[in-house]
């Protein structure tokens, strides 16, 4: 009590200094319409000179902005997310917001407490990639029907209503897969990191349209579904590479299994590209110096973050209501690097 | 003006419905000693019922709890920081806080205007984790002054009175640098991130004091400052490796000189481990998969996030009030890799 106290006979001092009514300096510290340049300029003069510094509470309270927004993230230990974020903060800055970074881990139930936690105002729109684990999305109809702005991108709930920032995951996928296919693998496995993600599936479409362009059969034993569980996937791709339908090449969603993937090859000796060609989802720093240098489908990370957070703000600033059926679409690149086999 | 209205009619609809005073049900939410058992089971059925949810800045200006702790780093895109920031998540979650990331993007001045944006007690405390370019500390003091808890952990404030969580950085440096010495190295290298940073002048400590132990006199032009531009950086580490004076090794203070140096070396066609040996302090997931593994200090990161949020939540809770004097340092681990010429 004694800070709350402390806090708000600043405010009054600052009034009886002034010899103005605690509502005129208020007024003139948030810039109103309702009094004077001459008022406002020696308001704020006074303030500053006095180190006066508003309760964020309490003028929150009174203009129901938080001045923030809310990115909610599998991990941030992931080269993907942490540039999509600096992108979004690049934005959220020139708007004077600040970003408050919520990481599910991956898990579906920390997604809805976060959700959860959010509802009841705390930020004024919100980020949102899923975690892998999220088949039901309902937890986002709640902050929908609260009317707080919200945006997704790379991992998004379809059947939400909300703008949605992705890359071209079916179309990137067949270009990677023409790619192995032209150096002559035959048996690509494909390493998908959750069934219900639309990145996912949508890899995966590209995955098996591209081999069905090749008049090849996918194969049941090399598709992988991995989860969250770093030693589970491991022991699934050391059964993989050790079956006796051992794959020419892997495709991997993200790039946690293309690094599961060199790990275990390096256990057991196994030659990249020579005995296996890796290429890989990934904005990892450093691919190019890995053993050999990964072969990537890079996805444009910051442009992503930053056009999702623009998009936020023109929903936060309600200049656009009719923006939920904005999606956009940013491509990705092919970098090919020594584990496919082909450049240096 | 609306959704004001429209949050403090949910606590007066909700008090109508229950016939019983707004302070009644304020009190039986927050769980007061005041109301009894029966009553606030009925209050919080009530609640849950219709969807009650409290205006989180009604209710901070009450309690005057954020119930948020903010993070100030450098950058999330850096393995040591994510899993610090993971490490003190894990507290914080415990005792039902959020924490809110800040980014400085090593720029001292966007480290002062986080500072500024906190100082009116946005959060209830503080974990900070210096730029390089820190050399004045005084934004940190008017934070101490309106008694906002402060913690540093890493690199860390050395002229402020607040507790310090670090690694023991000269101690770990004296030990890589025992480790190089052995293999016959001579003419090493030492690639620093600042000249006023904590971290980095004891490292530096380090190195010199095993060069003088082994008799070796410490040669200005092996010595590289490096600073926020990437691009200058490689031109200095290109220079360094063409330069009459050719280092045998280099040993960097942070992982993205070491990366840096890889991609020259594979520019210049310089072979590690036979041309130069490479050792850096580095928490990076892919060192055991580059090209060659990279011999690294590892820092107990996730346990340097976990203690300095420990810390920091006991000096939120007052419970300790002399903590300010109290530092905290753990060990770094050595281990060695292909990069230095030793093992695998």
């Amino acid at each position: 009590m004694l800070r709350l106290a402390y806090i708000i006979m600043n405010l009054k001092e600052l009034s009886k200094v002034l010899k103005l009514s605690i509502s005129t300096v208020s007024k003139a510290l948030n810039d109103s319409s309702e009094i004077s340049a001459a008022t406002k300029k020696k308001v704020v003069a006074k303030a500053k000179a006095l180190n006066y510094h508003a309760n964020p509470f309490a003028s929150n309270l009174r203009s129901q902005k938080s001045k923030t927004i809310a990115v909610i993230i599998p991990a941030i230990a992931n080269n993907f997310f942490s540039l999509a974020i600096n992108g979004a903060e690049s934005y959220a800055q020139g708007k004077d917001y600040h970003v408050l970074i919520y990481q599910t881990h991956e898990e579906l139930q920390k997604e809805i407490a976060i959700c959860k936690h959010l509802y009841n105002g705390r930020v004024d729109g919100i980020m949102v990639s899923l975690t892998r684990q999220t088949n039901d999305t309902a937890h986002f109809l709640d902050l929908k029907k609260k009317g707080i702005p919200l945006v997704f991108f790379d991992r998004v709930a379809e059947k939400i209503d909300a703008p949605k920032i992705t890359t071209d995951d079916y179309e990137s996928a067949f270009i990677g897969m023409q790619h192995l296919l032209k150096t002559g693998c035959k048996k690509i496995a494909f390493l998908s990191i959750s069934d219900t993600l639309s990145i996912s599936n949508k890899r995966h479409d590209g995955f098996i349209d591209a081999l069905k362009k090749h008049k090849i059969k996918p194969e049941k034993n090399l598709m992988l579904a991995c989860d969250n569980d770093e030693n589970a996937n491991k022991k699934k791709i050391k059964k993989l590479l050790t079956q006796k339908n051992k794959p020419d090449a892997i495709f991997a969603c993200v790039e946690e299994l293309a690094i599961a993937s060199y790990e275990i090859c390096e256990e057991l000796k196994i030659k990249i590209p020579q005995d296996v060609k890796i290429i890989s989802y990934s904005n990892l720093q450093t691919a190019s110096i890995l053993n050999p240098a990964l072969t990537t489908i890079t996805q444009p990370a910051y442009e992503i973050g930053r056009k999702a957070a623009s998009i936020l703000f023109r929903l936060i600033n309600k200049k656009e209501p009719n923006l939920s059926e904005e999606n956009t679409v940013l491509k990705s690149t092919l970098i090919v690097r020594k584990s496919t086999g082909e450049k240096k």
